[in-house]
């Protein structure tokens, strides 16, 4: 045998292990749906997991570059790219993988998703300001569009959970299909890279196709209605990719990628009365309409004023700092993840959301929509965000490139 | 509108929110396909979230009890059955819920959960050696078999990952169903409880029926192959469950729970040679065969010879070491999950696997296997055991009690 493929030998197209062996009947397959083994493709004019349909699963890492030697960096994104085009298919990292490889090497896959289907993986990289130092000579390459953040008021980050030079966002719809990616590719990129920071998500709060249903933020309600759709192509062309002539060519067809940790005081909501709520956020909880509206989708009427003409969408209400119209037309793609990472030491679960947000230039879409949301919204009594990246997402790869290959 | 249910305004009993709104379309959810609303039996002679099929997702959770009023503890038990009960059926944790309430009273369920199934969520509680002091009056009470656990070799265990006064493990194979469950918990236990620690678990490592396949842990291997079945009640009988006479009468049908969270080297491990690891574990990698066999499930045979007279299972193999035959017909039903918990500040994922498992008597099941283990098993070079549970689960109640009750 030349080749193990997860899927060959274990999974859809392969016998099926999970029939194998004296304790496994014809019914096990039938007693655990499973997902459709659903294959993202990889190559494109843009990298997959932006507007593909947002997976339910997230595993985010940010790498430390350990080498200072340009070449290494090289190798390890041509290395990178093959292993994860390989495993976008719902194959393993290398070929011979787990335990097709010689006895007495290291295996060259980990096999923790041996048997389990492509889940629709995504992984998308991406280029913190930090790479474009002068350890790689790339310091004319840097995008002014990667400029650093500036300090948002109230910020209270941690460096442990901030920055980076490399990120990986690996999203699926099987976590241990996100989190096996993830470690592969820090495995592969031993001694050219260190882990930095890693976040899992548990559940999707952004939908980035217009079939996929509003799923629910840990305050409770319907995140990220009005997002960009991957079906709008005037709003990606104007809002998410990079067009020639927006800076670097290396990055058209690229995006930035903005992440923040925020940590949401959940048990200081939960004890907040339900019209407080919806006060803060705009919208109704349970239906997920605007106020002064009736359904989900109706457009949001900063206008509609109530009793003694008092707007119903309060002047501090997060929909209405967050909207279009409140600034200059400003949108954001949103792509992020709920998350609950243990107890936080004094008595409370240590919970919020990954907040991801895709944008053609943050100086002018997540920069400005942050400093209004971080100094006016009421809801910032209830977040704090204490982890932070910015990243260069470079366009998508053709057959036979490697991720970045253009800035290079 | 006097109740307002999950399954009932928004699930798939009732008219599917999903499919409400301007921009959803009648495809939603066919486009997302999602398990089955199974709904486990929250009612029993034992306990749910044992011998029940392990759901894919874990959210563990150890609670401090912060009232020294046994009153106060008895209400609170008897709250959270009301809760767990309706939450297992796919309800919201109280009458009316997250929206059906008054406008002006903080809502009575936290929200994230509307719109998503019951998801198989099983909630299982348990009693830690702390509860059973003075605050209470339930010193004599304690079960003799509730003996603290010895400190074994090479434990690094950090108190803020370790004990409590009372667990709640929440499976579910949604994570923000589970997650929900824990979090609405600790929300209606506000100024009783306080939460002490908390671990969510993305991959079940342990299979409880047999017509489970058999997953595989983050060393890449297949796990628990061995793990007494739901299928086989001498087995339950003889090593899970409480009998009459075994210790106090409250604990007859119940069983206790030890909660490790094993952090794995990954990284030293990947860097080991196939045959080396199969070595340490005793199985092939791949099928998940005991070395000398073919089959996951051909008994392991501990007398196989190779060449030179050597046991093709090494002395000092995990299997060998954890096998009854090696421990005095020990054994134990085994429930843990995968864990990633973001980085551990030097390069490396802080990932491992969160161990659960169930036995009647620790002193006789878990304590001398973990002695045998944490002595002499050559995978303990790629673990370290940093928190630490030891709980007494009562067993399950009828319609109208509540968890505990024959305690109290």
């Amino acid at each position: 045998m030349t080749e193990v493929s997860r899927r060959r030998l274990f999974g859809y197209a392969g016998a099926g292990v999970a029939l194998a062996g004296a304790g496994a009947t014809a019914g096990a397959l039938a007693a655990q749906p499973k997902a459709a083994p659903r294959v993202v493709p990889f190559h494109g004019e843009h990298q997959a997991g932006i507007t593909t349909a947002a997976q339910d699963r997230l595993h985010f890492v940010s790498f430390d570059v350990t080498t200072d030697k340009r070449a290494e960096l090289v190798d390890l994104l041509r290395e990178w790219t093959i292993a994860a085009e390989r495993m976008t298919r719902g194959e393993e990292a290398a070929d011979r993988g787990a335990v097709g490889g010689p006895q007495h090497a290291p295996p060259a896959d980990t096999g923790e998703a041996l048997g389990l289907s492509a889940a629709s993986l995504t992984l998308t990289v991406g280029f913190g300001p930090s790479l474009f130092d002068k350890r790689f000579g790339l310091e004319e390459a840097r995008p002014p569009a990667l400029a650093d953040l500036p300090r948002f008021p109230a910020d209270d980050l941690d460096p442990k959970r901030s920055g980076g030079d490399i990120c990986v966002q690996a999203c699926a719809d099987d976590p241990q299909v996100a989190v096996h990616a993830v470690r592969n590719l820090a495995r592969i990129g031993f001694g050219a890279v260190a882990v930095r920071w890693s976040q899992l998500g548990f559940g999707r709060t952004s939908s980035t196709t217009k079939d996929q249903a509003t799923p629910r933020n840990l305050f409770g309600f319907k995140d990220g209605t009005n997002n960009i759709k991957a079906e709008n192509p005037d709003e990606l062309r104007d809002h998410v990719w990079v067009r020639d002539g927006d800076g670097p060519q290396w990055m058209a067809g690229g995006t930035y990628l903005v992440a923040r940790r925020i940590r949401m005081h959940i048990e200081t909501w939960d004890r907040t009365s339900l019209a407080e709520q919806e006060a803060i956020v705009g919208r109704k909880k349970g239906s997920g309409a605007p106020l002064g509206q009736a359904e989900e989708f109706d457009p949001v009427d900063l206008h509609v004023k109530g009793a003694g003409g008092v707007p119903l969408i309060p002047e501090d209400a997060h929909v209405r700092l967050a909207a279009a119209e409140s600034l200059g037309g400003v949108k954001i793609l949103r792509r992020g993840y709920n998350f609950t990472d243990g107890s936080d030491g004094f008595g409370h679960l240590d919970a919020g959301l990954f907040f991801i947000c895709f944008n053609r230039d943050p100086r002018r879409q997540f920069v400005p929509m942050q400093q209004a949301l971080s100094s006016k919204d009421t809801m910032m009594e209830y977040l704090k965000h204490n982890g932070s990246g910015l990243f260069a997402c470079p366009p998508g790869v053709r057959p036979g490139e490697f991720w970045g290959q253009r800035l290079f």
